[in-house]
């Protein structure tokens, strides 16, 4: 596997563009995003859990009934949630994007993004798509004006792209995403449009995503909040010319699930470290957990925690609020088998072994903790199982961002 | 009954003080509280469900197995908890406590609460303890001192006193508590220390303890961190003279414990107001629901909500927010019948009505959100309980106290 350039355009098959249609202020931000694939894709997606949800979740489950699909329309701004025309403002934008793009309205996969609560300006975005359609390109801008017009408060675009093979057919998977706040398992706040030209089935498709979701996705936390209109979705146009993927024992199927791990994990690890207002990554690894559950509510209590989060923001190695954040995640724990070490790019340094702290340098502590990247290794001592989950420090900029975010 | 002047001193029979032992850099800053009776007390406790337990806690929990006890020592700046010398430490200061005061060491309720890890400077209690016992006064300046002593990033003093009668007889409840940041059900990151004068049976009084706590302080959330070292204590002299409280279905137990609870409550919401970098109190009432349970889980998800909390930190109506941490507040929800209002002494504006907008005046939201207490009131319309959880606004001040809370 070797990563390319591009995003969703970087697979066979798939133009993209992303224009301003007038539902955000300001006339520079782009707010209408298109992902069109040449031909009729195999297509799968995955939800958000929350019971309140955005319209077009509920037009996309149904559009995706049969695993077929050949565009996305994506707006930012407003997240067609709670609005009581919600349904008939995501059925028409369905529509006026398949008649602008000449395909079928059920082959539209709809998302938006934003604030709760307001009706969707249609009359916007349907004058946005003739040229949201003019702009349609293959190229790696286009990805990206894509991934910059269902941005809302991300400071970075999100975008992955990779190639590998399947048997001997060059297979690609691309893939754009936008965070970055109400987020949480399950799913993180967050859309994420996933392109591949393999050949393959759409029920086998749904699996893999759903399995890669529940590793990486899923395991982002930036701050506790669930949305109401998280999707991921992946679009397959079969361009790549492999033989068809139909069956989940073969290795060619593992071959692509590996593959698209690896994506969803890249632009997972994206969204987190550009959680709002972030200024690093944390990354919590247990490890020798009883059973994966054990693992995956501890890295994620750890993640979630306020008080962890903050101290990361200030690179102070309080690796006390780390065990209370264990001590609270709510499975059985053997607390006085947990080592925990602080890890990054400056070193790695031991706080806790056996439950209790062990002495330590304030001084290195404090370089290792003040890095982009930070690694908090847990080892429950308790058995084989692990787990990885993502987040984000907490700071000043995220209570900036949140404390007026509709004005 | 009627609200007295005064704190834990308010009941008959209890002294306490507050002294500055060392274990405070900040020599102005008391850290040693003595809460002590002049006869044998009642007495219950309620702990932290935390699994990583404060060592003190491990000790009271042992000393109050008989519900019997005369004095509470307590500290701040160490919590005393994962130290691999807790448990001998925390004994040694109810043994020391005991020996100062002539009474025995089976009797001392010993608390914690600070940074977890380091060890407990106990020759800097065992220095304090004259001093403390020598200032010990009956006055509610004595119960001020005791009530700065256990406080942290606490910005104000938190304690009630009331007095009410059982039979012909006056009966006090006094109290103090102490908050502000790691505080979550089950319990807040807290400690609160009861007394009164009733003559209630010890088992009995765990009971109203109990129940009093599961709709009062375990309904506070500041960051969701639940504490390592959580304790609520009461104590009972019995020097009241009313007839000792033995039957839980006596007219005597109920008024008994409705005063215990208007205690809690009042001391719970105090926790709240001065969460840490706080700049308001907020109340969430969920009326209307099918059942107990989902009435709190609802209100608890609406207070803990990051996006809430900045919301109402910026005075902004974002309403989507609320019904977004409802949706995910993981209980069967009817979305389409709830009805939000937000209230304060400024007024009451409508939101949101069976799940979708209402129009508003942004203008005069923004002044109902800028008073100290903000109440969100939800309706669930879908049947008879109810529940309310208190929490406070996320603020700058939040990230820059926990950013480098060590140092």
């Amino acid at each position: 596997m070797k990563k390319i350039s591009g995003g969703v355009t970087a697979p066979k098959g798939f133009k993209a563009s992303g224009v301003h249609c007038g539902l955000r202020k300001n006339k520079t931000k782009k707010d209408l995003a298109l992902i069109v694939s040449d031909v009729l894709c195999d297509a799968a997606a995955v939800y958000t859990t929350n019971l309140v949800k955005g319209a077009p979740i509920a037009v996309t489950q149904d559009t995706l009934k049969n695993h077929k699909a050949q565009a996305i329309v994506c707006n930012s701004g407003i997240a067609n949630t709670c609005a009581p025309d919600g349904i008939e403002k995501a059925t028409i934008m369905a529509e006026e994007t398949a008649k602008t793009l000449g395909i079928s309205k059920d082959d539209i996969i709809v998302a938006s993004t934003g604030v709760i609560g307001p009706s969707l300006n249609i009359n916007a975005i349907i004058s946005g798509l003739p040229e949201a359609k003019d702009c349609l390109d293959a190229g790696s801008t286009a990805s990206n004006s894509a991934a910059h017009a269902i941005m809302t408060t991300d400071t970075i675009v999100k975008k992955v792209a990779i190639s590998f093979l399947i048997g001997d057919k060059e297979v690609r998977i691309g893939g754009i995403a936008k965070g970055s706040g109400m987020i949480c398992p399950n799913m993180a706040t967050m859309l994420s449009f996933l392109t591949t030209d393999a050949n393959i089935d759409g029920e086998i498709l749904q699996k893999a995503l759903s399995e890669c979701i529940a590793d990486t996705f899923n395991m982002v936390s930036v701050d506790g909040d669930t949305s109401t209109n998280d999707m991921v979705s992946v679009m397959a146009s079969g361009l790549a010319g492999n033989t068809r993927i139909t069956d989940v024992s073969s290795s060619e199927y593992k071959a692509f699930k590996n593959n698209l791990l690896f994506a969803c994990k890249n632009l997972a690890m994206k969204v987190a470290s550009d959680g709002e207002g972030a200024t690093k990554l944390i990354e919590c690894n247990v490890k020798d957990a009883p059973d994966i559950n054990t693992a995956k509510v501890c890295a994620k209590s750890v993640i979630k925690s306020p008080l962890v989060k903050t101290a990361m923001f200030g690179a102070d190695a309080n690796w006390g609020r780390v065990l209370c954040a264990l001590g609270y995640a709510g499975v059985p724990l053997n607390v006085e088998k947990i080592d925990v070490d602080f890890v990054s790019d400056a070193g790695t340094i031991p706080v806790c072994r056996g439950g209790h702290g062990v002495a330590f340098s304030e001084e290195k502590a404090k370089i290792i903790l003040s890095e982009d990247v930070v690694i908090i290794d847990v080892c429950l001592n308790n058995g084989e199982s692990s787990a990885t989950a993502w987040g984000c420090d907490l700071t000043y900029d995220y209570v900036k961002i949140n404390g007026d975010y509709r004005t």
